[in-house]
């Protein structure tokens, strides 16, 4: 019998990502142990049954029946976006630490609501998912920037580009999915906001974002105010500036980058990007093959997030990513979409509240 | 002797830029001679009796003078950005053709007299010297995006990033040059223009503009209304997106690149920029240097320009950018520094004027 | 209670290998349970009591002893080289499927006396572990070569390049490596056996063999007839070549490369060697890191090894790596080193003995 | 007039190569001044009276009247490899400084005569045209050795791959050309001598050789005692190794690289082979394309070769390659193409002569 002390752990929701999840914890997390999984859906729970179950996994229907399987001690959330808050506010409520899949929510008011009930529990652990700073060159590049390697962190430059699903699956998923601000740059606007306060810890303050995009392949994205390419601009107090890019259209597969620029050096991850090491040399020219979607890009990352999140609450010690900041990445988000929608410049105060534009705001 | 047609040229203006254009037409551009060579400057005048005169170039102190110079037939202007403008124009009434270096120049007015000026003397050739357009790398990405092998292009992402000089030259170079959007990203702003027309051939019209910029590494630059680092985004009518970085801080060097999206591919130029094909293996890691500066970076494709400026004089071709182009790279230019400096969001009708931001002007 | 049904395996020696084999099989091999390890070293015992115990797994000292272990199954020999054989021998003599580190023996002699045994208990499965085999990207590279994407395969350049250890632990080692070309090219040779045999199945036969090599920085080496610098030719018959270089010194740290070369085509696999995707822009130029050894380069292609042999054993299928074929390898690496200790070419006949060379045997 | 002291020069052979130095020579070496070229052929001829005679050349179809030319100065021998001894033999007993192209001859003998001529004109330049040596990347590396950057230079690799040319020119030409490590490698060997010799500047003695090669792709080769595919192994005496490889079947174009392979570094030469900074991101992956010839690759190299033959013998300074070390070049291509032949390692004795191998002679 092992000695060793595993924290028990389920997962809500068995979709494409819970799936995966369920796989980290289950396969790939040696001090956790999957003992239980949620999904409302017959096709999931049919997977589970034949995936999970043999290997001592129980699985569940109702939400609340699995907060209480005996000896639960954190949830994994990666149910639909709408129900994020909801099952990680009944989670933390049930006393089970929770890694949730981000965003919190696509709604500010969702996300304050979890930070409260985090606060009043104080005792428990509750981290939102941003995987990519759990990605090894992300992370070489936030401990050279943490070390002044590039002096002080003042432009960053990011991107999420997926390829083009023909399937149109986000055209339809672009009514829940808070848009592709939201849905996509949310990663990117966390890379600024943890790039940002890597000397300091202190999470910058936004002063001001405008947004655009266009529907270059799938014109119904209009519909819900979305677009199939944005490009966004975050300006944040203290002279920090971060540009995003996101794209529903790049063709040869997920092609997701970031430039940190500071005052004496330049840290570019995935620049130059390829699957692996293989090169193919033929008549028609070099050629290479890039990840097809960001599990291929960053399913490393997501083995580790949960890695880290099992150590950080056996071991009694702060989840890597603050709460506050991810729910900050949100209100970003969401203004990036609003002002793609309305074609107008956000402006927001020191405190974090909108604010009208003046005419006497000059920038310099 | 000779029976080969050569066109002679005189270059005005023998800076750091003007010196290699007379390089370029008297070494390097065999249908041209170089004839005439004005400047003001006694240092430049010295270089140019050491190095242009015995080859056969008359050097002149006074422009009017050099315009006289027998049997002219072209010039090559390359003085300060503030006369640009004027020397284009009497070169023209004086029945030259004209290569000016860019920009035509920092005031919208004075590119609009150029263009009256030139069009009143149609059989005379007038170029800006948009030197990316004759960079191998950019012609070929041209040429496909032409050929339509990337579908529609709809976003371009364009920096040209100086690497840092600690001079600070540019700081007081600051208060002629227009601002960083017109002095750098006028680079960018006209290959925009030149890639979303690949298939059109009809220049796109801008709709509105944004820009941001920080002085990170040199504050003395806001005293000019400018800054160090500049993001600026142009939206055109027909759905079409350009965004743009510049600095003046890239630590190893000039690192100048390009993206054009387009609905079915994307090109891109320099993301992995280099100077040329070695890589040091060391204890420290792997390591590549990057050119220097811009000329290093385009040396061929300032050649190139003189060639083709040179081929299109002599056999009666049009010029390869049309003026009108170069004129619009102004006027965004121009926009983005304005709205830099009052942190606004800038409209433009379809008639290419200002206009009012409407709170009824959905984007969507 | 799990229902899977999951293959007992120990581990032989917790050495630098063998403490990641154990790992690996622990934690990352889902359908094996490690149940038993050996080793004589005590300080290897005190980090199995502290590492492994824990998990259940029972540790030995004595290899008889681990051998009857309730219910094992499998054995993973990682000990010194000098015991694979006789490990490996016994374990199969025992009834335990075997996958044993590379090379069976730096003997011939060992290395027939283990496929003899082998061959003597069909049902038992029996592996060499070479690890890149099990790569994400040589077997993308494979998969091409096999299905024709490059013609036959008719070249083939690998080479096995280490960072320079300065605590010279290799070269006392090189009195039980075999020397160079058996200790680091047997990778290079066992890839030529493969991919030379991707599109026929049928193991190419070696024809002659020349290696050359220096003492650049550890001249010691040469006590032991070994180099810290190697360069070996293998011509096989039916008119393939494969040339290889291995290193001791190479400063940024592992630089193992492939190119297989056919009519028609080119693989490359790490042409282009980095750690991650991280690139530093620095005044100094454009750096970037490379694995420090063989393990960061090739982790997941361990544990990617033991997982396809536990699944062949689960599931009765063929070992990927033919039996045969690993001592062919050792075979090349042994002729090697001869001719590398002699200065001469060595001939083998078309029954893969050795054969003098003589005058009329004209190349062409 | 221009006071411009230029060189009087003539090409010998408007072939392939011939026409591209008397194009740099007339356009693109500012102190040279092409006065004259020679050729037999008709076709040649025709091609110069419309592109050379317009710009003042003289041309000539017998090379003696050429030598003749009143105030020639320099010859350029660029005709069919056969005459390159003998014309260079004729214009240096004509007073006439020689650039001539590689390889001197395919014979030893020829070398010789072109040697001692030169020994007794010792005011006459005389330069073999080893390209490679003027490209910007071979020079940066070859500075950073002698600089002392990667300590001792031990391990040479170089390559010479040719795009695969189905009209099978290169079969026909076998017959002259020497053999593929005369025509091809010869560059890879001149690398090697210059490489090692660069701290030194002492040229490196062979000490042994040996060489491997098959016919791929066009068996007919065999003919010629020649391959499409070649490797070999050149050790020198104070042990330094230089190993190549040529192939005439290389799918994208031309791929030459080179490693040179110290102490404490390594430098790499177009391991990563491009022919600009496109990359093409298609839903088939990233795409680049290569040179398509060993000309677009070194074009550069080319015009910088002819720059500084010019201004050696204008300022009368040695010219950039030694005449002996392009002797011991083809001293070393001829060894390896009968090594080949032979099957057999071939040695030399100290002072550059073929000895017998000898069973006593251990390697280490």
């Amino acid at each position: 019998m092992p000695a060793v002390r595993r924290l028990k752990v389920a997962v809500s929701g068995l979709g494409r990502m819970g799936a995966r999840h369920a796989a980290h914890f289950l396969h790939r997390t040696p001090k956790a142990e999957l003992v239980a999984a949620f999904t409302p859906d017959p096709k999931e729970v049919a997977w589970a049954k034949e995936n999970l179950e043999p290997w001592g996994v129980k699985i569940y229907t109702d939400f609340d029946a699995m907060l209480e399987h005996q000896g639960l001690e954190a949830v994994c959330v990666a149910t639909v976006t709408t129900v994020h808050a909801e099952h990680t506010t009944k989670a933390i409520k049930a006393g089970k630490h929770v890694l949730c899949e981000k965003p919190l929510s696509t709604k500010i008011e969702d996300c304050q609501q979890v930070l409260e009930t985090a606060r009043q529990n104080p005792h428990i652990k509750v981290m939102c998912g941003f995987s990519r700073r759990f990605d090894a060159s992300y992370l070489n590049a936030y401990n050279l920037t943490k070390s002044g390697s590039i002096g002080r962190p003042t432009i960053l430059r990011s991107q999420t580009c997926d390829k083009y699903d023909p399937s149109g699956f986000f055209v339809n998923y672009a009514q829940f999915s808070g848009g592709i601000f939201v849905d996509c740059n949310i990663h990117d606007i966390d890379l600024a906001l943890w790039f940002f306060s890597a000397g300091t810890q202190v999470v910058p303050r936004v002063k001001s974002v405008v947004a655009f995009g266009v529907t270059a392949v799938e014109p119904d994205l209009a519909k819900h105010g979305d677009v199939d390419n944005g490009v966004g601009v975050v300006e944040f107090y203290d002279g920090q500036i971060a540009y995003f890019y996101s794209s529903r259209m790049n063709p040869p597969g997920q092609h997701d980058m970031t430039e940190i620029i500071g005052t004496t050096g330049k840290l570019s991850v995935n620049a130059n990007p390829t699957t692996g090491l293989l090169e193919s040399h033929l008549a028609t020219g070099i050629h290479r093959d890039i990840p097809q979607n960001y599990y291929e890009r960053f399913e490393n990352a997501f083995v580790e997030e949960a890695r880290q999140f099992t150590d950080a609450v056996l071991e009694g010690k702060t989840v890597p990513i603050d709460l506050e900041s991810s729910m900050e990445a949100v209100r970003i988000g969401v203004a990036l979409q609003e002002s793609l929608r309305s074609g107008k410049k956000i402006w927001f105060g020191r405190e974090g509240n909108q604010v009208e534009e003046t005419g006497t705001k000059a920038r310099l």
